[in-house]
């Protein structure tokens, strides 16, 4: 399997990568994150550090990374620099307090950008496969991520060789490079499941410098059941769908899908299937959890095109041991085809992700509370809200027990504009947005979608504020953001 | 020309045209838009408003429309509903006044809407053509637009025959509508000036109610020679270009460019044709001037895609009497193809717009001054920014003589998110943020592009603003807006 390439503990792997490396691992969330050498150099990072020696990497990947990756490396303080997404506390704390550098880009333009040189030189890769070949054929595992952009770019490579997987997840992989523009052709993708690429990504063998031994999973952490709000949410956008269908402003067979990540996603999905008369629908996303791979399992999805399978060991296992099931039905991409803005605008996706908060005209943030803190980054959310057919936003009422309305009169950060916002739904109910001026979407928000001790505030807020276009008064359109700042509660008594 | 179709009067056709039309303009700004059927459609609605009857009309068009349109029907207080894009003084005042539902949207989201239904059905399209024919081919005048998509879904069709035009402008059109989605197939456009469609659009003969002739100019108005600040900007970004060639971050033979309308953007042509060693390009945009009309004559430029000729009297006249020079190197497209993201995104266009205010982070605002009266709109600079290769935006760094600055603390509108927007320029400098974290990109932005008078209040912002990703203070962001608004000037003395 390693075949002639120098065989290395996690250890001696570590040793290889300097301090102020640029450094490329594979996987997107924790599917198909090395384990092994991350940690072994974040040991190494806090050893130098105790003696009194900087160390620090600059760390780029497909998505967030798992523990073993991201948290222990923030936890001994060895990144300096970090992109393009996140979801580790530990490693967020630092982007939110000034010890690290963390850039949130589109997860569709990392691949270019690294191709491009355009964040400097890549030092090392560090990548997960289940095989190498002589000839530098790299079977990656349960996500394709920048693997295959990072391979070719990097000046030294690391494989991390994980029996945990099974062989045949490379049935799944459909790996492409796209070349440098102007030399691109079209990326000939009809249909979610059309395959365009080969089982492996390719390394020139001589820039591998070691390959580690590995049996570790990649510890996928599962949700809890939707709970009555997620559920809530669902009903109100699958009903809308459904609607849509009904008028004929969605084809009757349905479009692809692209779903985020988390409970309520997880529910619009459990409560499009469930719907009776739903069509069977293919997925065209970036992040396959449990949920999907079960009503794929039960036939209401008919398969799905994504970068990573971020599924817990139990389900991973499940696919494993039903592998003849599935091989046909799943392909797993590297990012900048998952997220493609070409496929998604030709295939007319459905795009339903989640946001922060809301304001009354539609604008959209998904990476921080109150215009400062940083949760997790934009992820793929604007890669496909911007190229989607239909761009849906949801999120609950109100946060924090109800001390946050995440309706507000402007958002405090803007990572999608009004004018690709279509549709956003919270448990209370749904606003189409499409083809409404700004005082009819702000209307529709606030009546249907705010929470209602929130509703008076928001109706007053617009009211006196001077009249434009929008409406808005500067001295005032954060009072809300404000007043939970300085004591806790959006709306005191 | 006008076969058999009944031939009507101005008037007679604005008669067919009932209180609470939908109706579907042909155009892209003054270029193609109907001409003497809304100046009619005008007169009709004041005497009708004399009568105390109420008339009014939705419209809809490619982009901005002509004096004739735009102007003539606001000032007849004949709209009720406007999208995607204005530019006309009259129209913009009924939109900040309350008076008129202005929809702001992506140009390249208008065709797929009509045709999905969206926007509710299509009563009247009017649209300029050189011919009719008896099958039903219509050869359009100076701009593509929506015009092949409204021309099938509209119920009822008048076409406006202007013979000023040239009929030899057919040459330039390359007409393809888009099916619906999931049926898409992907757009083969490989470089710019790849053609895949028709030079006419088509309508079902029996739905074109009259013809009526005209003999009109566009009217497209000139603009003065860049001015100093437009050409201090211009100088900083053919600069940047340069040097991004030379470290091969841009392939030698350049990218495609995208380029906004105005001083700035013609002086940026300009400015590269102008540059000793430059390569010679193509362009790939939604809209083409005089001053790139000069380039591709003088050879500077190889060749234009673009949605419209928004050209002067005599540039057209120009055009027209030499056009064996211009016929096989400039397209006319739909919008939905001038502006599609798959195009965009692969042929790896360099997109350069202009900004109304950049906020230090990089978040750009296009369409609101003072978070509430909107400008012109949106335009396709959210098509080309998020799928762009590379993406500018440029302002000078102070408006209103020196009383506003363009470079705040917080955008108070954002159409631009910082995730898209990776270098600013202003006639003091460029910020390339491409790679930077927040608090870098803040300090770059204001080192470089600030105005100096600015740039203390923006430091010492960014100092006593809580620390965060992002540092921002909500009390306090948006006090140089509420210091112009209550006093008419950003920073008192
Ligand atoms: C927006 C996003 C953070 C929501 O995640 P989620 O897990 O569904 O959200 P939750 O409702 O559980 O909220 C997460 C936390 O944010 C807090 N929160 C949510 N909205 C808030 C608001 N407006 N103000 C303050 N806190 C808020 C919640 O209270 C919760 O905090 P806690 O963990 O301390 O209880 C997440 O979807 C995300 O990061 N999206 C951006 C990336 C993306 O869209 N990717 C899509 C392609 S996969
Ligand atoms: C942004 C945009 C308005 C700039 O247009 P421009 O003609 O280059 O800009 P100017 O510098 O002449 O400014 C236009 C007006 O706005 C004012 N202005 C500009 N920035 C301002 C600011 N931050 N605050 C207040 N006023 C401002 C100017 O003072 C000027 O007003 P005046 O006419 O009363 O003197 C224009 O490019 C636009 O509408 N863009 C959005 C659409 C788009 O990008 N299309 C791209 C594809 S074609």
């Amino acid at each position: 399997m390693g075949h002639d390439f120098p065989k290395l503990t996690a250890e001696e792997a570590a040793e290889l990568i300097p301090n102020g490396a640029m450094v490329g691992v594979s996987g997107f969330t924790p599917a198909g994150s090395p384990k092994a050498v991350p940690s072994a150099l974040a040991k190494r990072a806090r050893a130098l550090h105790d003696a009194g020696e900087e160390f620090q990497i600059r760390l780029l990947s497909g998505a967030s990374t798992g523990e073993a990756c991201d948290d222990a490396l923030a936890e001994a303080h060895a990144v300096s620099w970090r992109a393009p997404y996140l979801t580790s506390a530990p490693m967020r704390k630092l982007a939110n307090t000034g010890r690290l550098d963390f850039i949130d880009m589109h997860l569709s333009h990392v691949a270019q950008m690294v191709a491009g040189g355009i964040l400097g030189p890549m030092d090392v890769a560090i990548v997960e496969a289940t095989e190498i070949t002589r000839e530098g054929r790299v079977y990656l595992t349960t996500a394709i991520g920048n693997s295959p952009t990072f391979l070719q770019k990097a000046d030294r490579v690391i494989i991390e060789l994980n029996s945990y997987h099974a062989p045949r997840i490379r049935e799944l992989a459909d790996v492409v490079v796209l070349p440098a523009p102007p030399n691109r052709a079209p990326i000939l993708i009809n249909d979610p499941l059309d395959r365009i690429g080969k089982q492996y990504a390719e390394v020139a063998p001589r820039k591998v410098v070691g390959v580690v031994h590995t049996h570790e999973p990649d510890g996928g952490r599962g949700f809890a059941p939707p709970d009555l709000v997620s559920r809530r949410i669902a009903k109100h956008v699958s009903r809308f769908l459904i609607d849509e269908i009904a008028s004929g402003r969605i084809p009757p067979e349905f479009l692809p899908l692209q779903s985020g990540v988390g409970n309520v996603c997880n529910a619009v999905l459990a409560g499009l299937a469930d719907s009776p008369g739903f069509p069977k629908f293919k997925v065209y996303t970036e992040v396959l959890q449990d949920a999907m791979l079960d009503l794929i399992a039960d036939g209401s999805i008919l398969g799905a095109s994504t970068c990573s399978l971020t599924l817990t060991n139990e389900k991973l296992r499940f696919l494993y041991d039903h592998f003849d099931d599935f091989a046909d039905r799943i392909v797993l991409r590297p990012q900048e085809i998952s997220n493609s803005p070409e496929v998604a605008r030709r295939l007319g996706i459905v795009a339903i992700n989640t946001a922060i908060e809301v304001d009354v005209y539609g604008h959209v943030n998904s990476t921080h509370f109150y215009g400062t803190q940083i949760m997790n980054g934009l992820g793929g959310s604007g890669d496909f809200e911007r190229n989607a057919y239909l761009s849906i936003f949801m999120c609950p009422s109100v946060a924090k027990g109800g001390r946050v309305s995440t309706i507000v009169p402007m958002c405090s950060h803007v990572d999608h504009s009004e004018h690709s916002v279509q549709v956003v739904a919270t448990e209370h109910g749904l606003a189409d947005l499409r083809g409404l001026a700004p005082h009819a979407r702000a209307r529709r928000i606030i009546d249907r979608c705010a929470h209602p001790a929130y509703r008076d505030y928001l109706r007053r807020y617009l009211e006196s504020a001077p009249l434009g276009h929008l409406r808005h008064d500067l001295r005032r359109c954060f009072e809300l953001h404000n007043n939970f700042l300085e004591g806790g509660v959006m709306l005191p008594d």
